[in-house]
């Protein structure tokens, strides 16, 4: 029989909790630069391949939990209440659940994201690990960093590597349980990198990444060679970070991207994240690339581009695109 | 050592041709259902997959042959002289070489294409295989017809399959000299087939065919999955011909294509052929399926696509596509 995230969570926590007051934590969005795409476990969000990514620093999510006076739960998102038939107050408080059982302390789980919801800047990833982080506090729980991270993949596999800021590791894990399969940090910081996030569209995507990756996995002929391919560019990502190669990052960054992206594209039914803008914006940095700018870009599941550059070719990077948002990862 | 093309067309010639008076042949332009993209042998042009085309009736090259009067070549292409040190020239030169040898004759070659030029729409297979057929007769050579798709196919690897009308299979083969590696029609027509030829841009590409698929082959992880894939979509696509099975031809053939997109896109550096007008075509040829029109597409090494759709839906088509080239491959 499948283990449920309910069996596993519970092996690591009391028989009961007791009622907590008030907690607040904030997690970063990531930006990864070897993909997560393919589930070895859908239950538990456990992935084909391991994965690697940076935090964006103050970008992400601040999620505030405090008992509801009402005798009912009340789930917000950037200060608006969600309905709890909702799919996001659903998937919130499914994930609170695993934490508060048989505990009856109804609660107001209240998130705030600095960064556009559902159009490929990853809020599920910083919203989990900021929940798993406030309940964390909340319950007094102090759970290791891996638990944490392994709780929070149960929420979004992506959420992860939000536990952490700096360049991260998600190393996929064997076990059936999926408790080695969790984020770490890397030692190494990069002063100078810099994240460009381009936005092609905000809108709410068709397809969600969940359902995009299980479609993928199941329709897409060349995604057997994905598993192989994303182990190798973690290595030369891992290489790149250590060595401070630019060039080696961002190559590597980018042929992972569209790889991901091609697996999609070979799905069916056909799976495109790309608006007309997105393959505009792809051919500029191929041009500024080919005019000496050393400039790459990396995307997840939507149609927006995330730029990756080096902090003395900032000015240059702006002047090509204008309203980018600029993040500096290791500023702080 | 490896073959080359003049050891092997020399085989199958006398060893000398008398002189030709004047020739000339039409050869059609195809449409691959399912994509040739990968090459085992780069001299012979023979292919790591075999692929399955319907050619375009009318629409194709016109080449003329005929004996030069002031002692030097001379090779035309709509009408205008092409520099005999242009790169379309010398390959002309090249192939009629592989015929001419130590005659000593110039020639006059005229191409006429009906479609555009290097822009996706597959020049080089109906010039090759005009080419082919033109010099079949100017030198009296009555070659059988697998033998002129596969000398065809030395000039450019499609060019295998414009040799004929209606659907065409080229098999890979296995041979060294590639003698088993040509194009054979299949019986069956589809009188309501329709092909609508959307141009998208016109311009010549950056990469050609020959060197896009060189380096998917040599840089693209996915590329590993893409022939085992190919040799499926195969398949199916022959299933859906024999049972006119539109739907099954349609989703096969747009899934093949995207697929081998798909690897161009994981290559490095990056191989994208569309434009942002590319993937708006796409997009609304998804919302008219989506809205119930059976209409699929194919795309080829360029930004262009190729409406697959049936004569009963013509109207509608062309409504949605201003200035649609339409062809009725099985017409006349």
């Amino acid at each position: 029989m499948k283990l449920t995230k309910q069996d596993v969570v519970a092996r690591f926590l009391p028989a009961t909790l007791a009622e907590g007051a008030q907690a607040e934590a904030f997690a970063p969005s990531n930006i990864a630069l070897c993909k997560y795409w393919g589930k070895r476990d859908k239950e538990l969000n456990l992935p084909i391949n391991s994965s690697l990514s940076v935090s964006l620093a103050h970008l992400g999510s601040r999620t505030r939990i405090t008992p509801s006076d009402d005798g009912a739960d009340h789930v917000l998102l950037n200060g608006e209440e969600q309905p709890l038939d909702s799919k996001f107050a659903g998937k919130v408080i499914a994930f609170v659940e695993l934490f508060r059982r048989e505990l009856d302390q109804p609660l107001t789980i209240d998130t705030h994201n600095n960064i556009p919801t559902a159009a490929g800047l990853a809020s599920s990833a910083s919203g989990f690990a900021a929940l798993m982080l406030a309940l964390d506090k909340f319950y007094d729980l102090a759970l290791e960093p891996q638990l944490l991270s392994a709780f929070a993949r149960m929420g979004s596999g992506s959420a992860s590597r939000s536990i952490y800021q700096g360049f991260v590791e998600w190393q996929m894990g064997h076990r059936e349980d999926g408790m080695d399969s969790y984020a770490m940090p890397l030692e190494q910081s990069w002063p100078e990198l810099r994240v460009g996030l381009l936005k092609v569209a905000t809108g709410e995507k068709k397809v969600d990444s969940r359902a995009g990756m299980q479609r993928t996995v199941e329709t897409a002929h060349l995604y057997q060679s994905w598993p192989l391919q994303a182990a190798a560019d973690l290595e030369k990502l891992t290489d790149a970070i250590v060595r401070r190669d630019f060039e080696l990052l961002g190559s590597t960054a980018e042929q992972n991207a569209l790889s991901m992206h091609a697996t999609m594209i070979a799905s069916w039914p056909p799976l495109l994240y790309w608006q007309p803008d997105s393959v505009a914006a792809m051919h500029q940095v191929w041009q500024l690339r080919a005019d000496g700018l050393p400039l790459y870009f990396t995307m997840d599941a939507g149609p927006n581009l995330k730029l990756l550059f080096s902090a003395e070719h900032q000015q240059a990077v702006c002047d090509a695109f204008e309203q980018l948002e600029v993040v500096a990862p290791f500023s702080g």
